[in-house]
């Protein structure tokens, strides 16, 4: 934990006004730091920023469907007092016909104040960044980036644990082409001090890439094993995600490894009474709905705290002051 | 007409809050009659009641589209002060990808304060309605319930007559297949004293499930008839419906028939100066044109009361005072 | 530029109110003027008017997808403090199941203050007009009419010139079946004293009933001519349009004549330092994206205007002052 001074604080929040977000590489830690205690503050200050995006608004231009990811950031701006524009699938929409992303996002520029993205190609959430004349928000895009459902898990560890350091963090299930994990793993890695526990198939391993972000930390580390069971005693934080039965070679191997891979009453008996569940949702069967009571799953909470993670954010890049934030509290980092 | 003490009329209205309304058996006839006075209260303030949900969200997750009630809900909200956000037809939307109905609501309760939900499959609304952490209205569900479009029925009444009891009432055309028929006169059963009459051909009589409902009541009576014509001039309220061809085994039946359940001005002539005209639209061609000029035409002013009765029930049900409402006013039943 | 009395003024002002806007010879070209003179207001003046339309609702009717002209009425709306009820395909709507338009916008007129409708059919806005208990505007239907574009168009004309008038405007592409081109020509044959450069292959060629009424305002004139690079010299405005391949009868025609107009920086040399590129958008290719950075590009400020325009037009039919607002200032015609 550092404190800041007034003027550090100042720089940091002024540095983040009209910035787009398409990874998290786009913020520095202290900016990340910054958005977790904004999303703190805004949990206890509901009250108190609801006129704080007055007359703003929020275009959600979501060129495939992702109601839940779209609601998300429309809440957050209507909990903010602002308003929302936008379309939910382009085939419903006239914009993609014939239209580059740039004229269709320097036309909505004229519309919108911040502008939330989501879209099938890799890329596209950069390119729409560039043409903007407001802030664009990466919602999603392909296989890539989705920086907010990291701030939304990031911000689900702190509000458990009160830091996101000094922890173990179970990942588990398709640790390969699951880009949240990815996202999660190297973010934790630039706050560092994480020990993780990689839990899938091998079929399913973390990439290479991933690893050498791991080791290039300096202060992270990590183990790779292949059952839940054995490890999640050791767990703080267990990130499950989906083993979808396409990613297999044959049928007996799915069937084989399916179980060791959902979360049920029997593996959470074995697991820390502190530890938490994380899920980005939606679960089909990897977390049994029996879990959903135990006070440890906060894969429901994790979604209110992405909405208020993405008022943070969309406050943040509009510079609108929260009333009542003091910026040069201390920094969670 | 009865009176109510401070107490008593606290009581019911409190015992709203929360609550979710899947068909109107969750109302007691003291809730239903709070509403209708809410409902009365508001269409003669809707300037004092503008603020009353300002800053409540609701959702609209409409599986398949409604527009009219789609519409007519988020009208409401927004005549409220509050905000809407939703989505208008599953097919546009991730919701229903593999996620069941509990855990999408569950989600949803996160970003909103109150759901008005449409699915095509009966029981999809109390499925979501004990799942949510907030209160779900259901706005249809398959061939089952829709409580909205009765209270529009019942405060149409209400305004024409000053009362919903000590009526005539005609129901006409499909009384088998129509659930917006069976619910009226379920509901009306409850409040007592009115004589159903049930204009249809043999194919399409009413259920024996809604005449045995109408003989349990003690107080109400009917009678079943199959010409509009010799019917129409003894009646105070005229509901009528749409005969849809395939609900007959023969074209030759349906060209014989249809006529006789068409209304136009003719038969207009044959009524009560005073009769009201019910259709829950969209009207095809069981109602002439020409009908909607005359005064006794009631089925326009009913999507307003539509609109009305779910500004009554949505801020009810959230716990939002109605600025300058008396709760203990005498209730209407 | 004419002086008008307060009475003059607030008559012009009030017979706006609940009015529809089917095309723009709806309006009277002082009715135009002022809308002018309010746009011009609402854009040094967006604080003050933020509230002007608090409380209102307007219903966005899309039978047919088109984004930009949805998203630009509905953040008009908001812009002015009101609200957005809608749907944006008629496919994703149970609206157009059998009934009929007349019935629709009746139902919505019981929701909404005001309506703007697009819809593929010639004729449907004016149908839509007729039965609306509350103002509608014509955002396109069919082949037919759009004229919130033209005031889009207007107003970019008369912020870069200071007037509407006294101007060489050229028009170049498809000048055959560009509705937006024809509804120029005859709205500024109103005004009065414009040279008309009409710039198009023969296949595409200026119909000529539009002719006929260039000929007929007797104040302006025009030519016809093959080639941009030749007349763009002379411009004030040139107004690009796209030339689609599907016009012609030959490919060979087609790629032989394609070039000719297409606006590059080549071309641009050639034009006056203060000449303004509009564009009806989107554009495909025949802007090159390397004129977008010229300051003569006005097609995106267009965008700009149009809302602008929106908002000006939403509030007078709805007969909400804007504050601040001076009635009586001269009027730009």
């Amino acid at each position: 934990m550092t404190s800041l001074t007034a003027q550090d604080g100042a720089d940091i929040e002024s540095q983040l006004i009209g910035k787009s977000v398409v990874t998290l590489d786009d913020l520095t830690t202290d900016q990340i730091s910054l958005l977790l205690r904004k999303g703190n503050y805004i949990e206890h200050n509901m009250a108190k920023v609801r006129h704080a995006c007055d007359g703003r608004i929020l275009a959600t231009l979501f060129y495939e469907p992702s109601t839940r990811t779209r609601l998300s950031f429309e809440t957050a701006m209507l909990r903010l007092g602002g308003h929302v524009i936008g379309f939910s699938n382009a085939q419903n929409s006239s914009v993609s016909k014939g239209e580059t992303i740039s004229d269709t996002v320097r036309v909505v520029s004229n519309f919108a104040d911040i502008i939330a993205m989501r879209h099938p190609k890799e890329g596209a959430a950069l390119v729409a960044a560039h043409a903007a004349d407001v802030p664009v928000i990466n919602g999603g895009d392909g296989g890539h980036m989705h920086p907010t459902q990291t701030l939304a898990d990031l911000f689900t560890i702190q509000a458990r644990f009160g830091r996101i350091t000094n922890l173990v963090v179970g990942l588990c299930g398709d640790l390969m082409f699951g880009r949240t994990v990815h996202s999660l793993i190297e973010t934790l890695c630039r706050f560092g001090n994480v020990h993780f526990v990689l839990i899938s198939p091998d079929e399913l391993k973390t990439p290479r890439y991933v690893i050498d972000r791991i080791e290039a930390s300096g202060t992270c580390s990590y183990e790779e094993v292949h059952d839940l069971q054995d490890a999640i005693g050791k767990l703080d934080v267990l990130y499950m995600t989906r083993v979808q039965k396409e990613r297999f070679f044959n049928e007996d191997d799915y069937l084989r490894l399916r179980d060791t891979y959902i979360l049920d009453p029997a593996k959470m008996k074995l697991a820390k009474p502190t530890m938490a569940v994380l899920h980005p949702l939606p679960r089909v069967n990897e977390i049994s709905f029996d879990v959903d009571s135990d006070p440890r799953a906060a894969y429901f909470e994790q979604v209110r705290r992405g909405m208020l993670m993405r008022m943070a954010l969309e406050s943040s890049l509009l510079g609108d002051r929260l009333p009542g934030f003091d910026e040069t509290e201390e920094v969670a980092a």
